[in-house]
């Protein structure tokens, strides 16, 4: 895993057809912009035909603004590649709003790593379907938002909450166990900013009680994924995963315990690189370059 | 994980319904009869309502023999507890049977680990249902048996495999990546000893290609499951299972050959476990006292 | 790993010089009282010739009180077994004091744990070398002591914080990222309850600034370790390590912030195990009956 | 991990003093000269003021030979930024020589990998100081050279390997558990060739017997680390390191058993990434493409 430190650096990010000589012309254009590179990544997809790549370099050396170096960008790199790509500056704050139900770990660690900055994001708000978590929330500075959600006006809720959490223009919507599904509306609008944890390694154990299910199936290993949001119940394109080691003497209750552990690193890395721009999607796969 | 040195022990396994009184009852005997417990596990599931045990004694210490202390364990503890239970004697060796089909590196990991004396069994034959391993098989002075599979005669074939293998009386038949799937009838017939390594983290990627099945979806880590055979695929009790990291530079043979290693440690691990009695099947579960 | 659910229960630990039929003795006392065994965990280690044991039992199934227990015990099973052992009543609930400096990442999650209801103890407060950490605590409705340390009156400053932390009585004293090397008399007077997290995989990088060594040795993996305080630095018997992979793109400044993560999960582990009697130590080292 | 295909490939391996452009100079003439990027790893590091870079480019694609793009390399960018670096062609196989002495877990396990067609080299010829692996050596038919040494004329048994290894011109000596120190002009001579595989996680455990030491000391991991061998015991730049879990119950002969699993998947990596020119050594440390 490679270095953020807290210098100033433009991260550029870029998927495109593969061909030969991009990464001539990104470094030539860099070089010629004056950028010192400090992080270089690469990927060439044979399955797909697709090139990805994330680089990172020295604001100090460029004399232009990040608007003129992609305005610069756009003409000679950016359309002759037919490219998607993005240019942010770290010099510009991100936020990040949580949304969550009544289990505190994913928060507290949240919260935690933003009251020691290493958190790359504000935290702007928490948005919760029940109250329980405010004063937790409240007690490090942040903003709660009380959602009730009734089972026979959900539409109503999630627009209050769409309201809310739209109104701090977040780089990260994430759902830091919270236990509604997602309307499509919104899946489709936060699209590549949502981002949940799911207490399985997927694709095991999808929808309710994956716990549950893994203690009734037997395995011996337990986990927790980190995706994007999509109307796909569980299914969108997966940032991070991993695993702890269970056995037999586990009852449900010790899962869910030494799950939340595993469910508390694995949305951090993934929110982490999310905001790092770090993660490009691309189908229902990611490209991390962590 | 425990110790298995050379020493002489008995190997006492035990399953029945739970209730007070039960470790006393068994360490009461095993003390009466001049037992040394080297090792003792433990396991009550309030979910099965199920007690489990494995203790190993020192032999050098009894002076009654297996039959004697078997027939007086079953008169005072195995019948009054309504028990399942085995005594197993150390000095009688194992042996298993391997079923192969092209792929050679379990195959080769087990013969290894039979060389050093490592695996706490004899082989006591290979089978193939192609030729290809043959001679690496007798390389290490194996007896390796070609039985062809032709897609019109599978029982047929699967006839003269249980011929062979049942000739050898194994305590393990070890499907060390055999590619043809067992009839329910030797699934039966060899129920409790047929163990197969399966190239996926179960229950994902349940049957064919599940490695091109990880590269479509995306994930993070790949793994491997060492199961017991049942007649439902892929779905028996685990006995032991693990996973190591890829990314999205990894294609689907990288992921092939990465999964070997993965696949090689897990198959050897079940195996070990298996042939020290270590491994007790309550259902679709086991109970592991590694 | 085993359950540690809210029900009443009695632990009895001990250990002993090893010899036949302490099983059968220990497991025939538990059924003479009554006692239904839920977990026991047993170890003899050929080594030193030790015997060790943990065993819980329903407290709902026994008439006796936790004394009247203890008074038989010792006079029918632990004096004739020459040996030390303790029994707990799990209704008794247990406390932690912390010690911390300025990095907080330990402390939030001990007190997320604790918040939660996930830690088996109350912590009583938490003692602070330094004020940064006071308003944190404070939040989570914790006491905070703040003992400033001056090089040349740390005597004084640890006879202040031995006041505070002895009038809590506490069941563990926990060195949470406390950047203070305790004085003999302390380690010595908190024998068997004071535990620290080192940020290293000991026995390397014993001492200051491991993160540091470890960047410089160039190693791949970085750990951290829990373990009991002596008055030996860094060398005390281990109760819990655990490492997670960095490579040559980690500055020490990536170390020092994956490293947190590892080094709040021992501790977590580690703390977890102490306080529900799953630790034994022997010599320079540790039983663990996770 | 990154792929590697049975594609015909040019690999550069580079490091120089770190400046501005370097990406855009070297992709600039891999451009030229019709280069494919099929891999790229870039490193840079502020602590040596180094950067480093691996890339690997379709052969099918250029027509110059590998000498010619060489001579041209040289001139316009090897030379003008005063770097080291080479040039290596997939297509001229590479080769390795063991050198053993009792232990045959490794030594099974590469004969397994290149029997299967994984190793990315063909094993010349193994090398023992005793002939206990002769055998097994000769079944893969590879040839197996013994070697006695006795106390008191180690040089001359020394001068005897070197003649045989150096006759092979190997791309690799693998230590693979060779339980000699080679001596200070074989560590010169075949610096950065020699591999060895060390049964701990360096720093810990330096020298004679590791697993005894880590007994002694109790931790709950063990590991191996997979170095350079170099004139300083066991101090070598750190190719690859991993750990397995261990526990009380694990007696010395555990560990050992134990850790002949991590010792054979660690030497497998380490030389793999040697072999295909994925390791740069710099000082004392690595920096590792995989």
């Amino acid at each position: 895993m490679t270095s953020s430190s807290g210098d100033h650096r433009y991260v550029l990010t870029l998927g495109c057809p593969d061909t030969t000589g991009i990464v001539a012309r990104i470094s030539g254009f860099l070089t010629d912009i004056g950028g010192w590179i400090t992080e270089a990544g690469y990927h060439s997809d044979p399955d797909s035909g697709w090139f990805f790549t994330r680089q990172a370099i020295r604001a100090d050396a460029v004399t232009l603004t990040r608007d003129e170096i992609a305005a610069r960008f756009k003409a000679e790199v950016g359309d002759p590649l037919n490219a998607e790509w993005k240019l942010t500056d770290t010099a510009v704050g991100k936020s990040a709003v949580l949304l969550v139900s009544k289990e505190s770990h994913c928060l507290v660690d949240l919260l935690g790593r933003a009251h020691r900055g290493e958190l790359p994001a504000t935290i702007s708000a928490v948005v919760g379907n029940h109250a329980d978590l405010g004063e937790l929330t409240e007690r490090f500075g942040i903003p709660f938002h009380h959602v009730p959600f009734s089972p026979d006006r959900k539409a109503e809720s999630f627009a209050r909450v769409a309201g809310i959490v739209d109104g701090y223009h977040p780089d990260a919507v994430v759902l830091a166990r919270f236990m509604q599904i997602l309307p499509p509306t919104l899946c489709e609008s936060w699209a590549g900013r949502a981002l949940n944890i799911h207490h399985s390694f997927l694709p095991s154990f999808v929808g309710a009680r994956p716990y549950h299910q893994a203690f009734a199936r037997g395995v011996k290993l337990i986990g927790a994924t980190c995706h994007y949001v999509t109307a796909d119940l569980d299914a969108g394109p997966i940032i991070e995963q991993d695993v702890i080691r269970i056995d037999h003497s586990d009852s449900v209750a010790d899962m869910v315990r030494q799950g939340r552990d595993i469910e508390t690193l694995v949305l951090a890395r993934g929110l982490r690189w999310h905001l790092e721009d770090r993660v490009l999607v691309h189908g229902r796969k990611t490209v991390v370059f962590s």
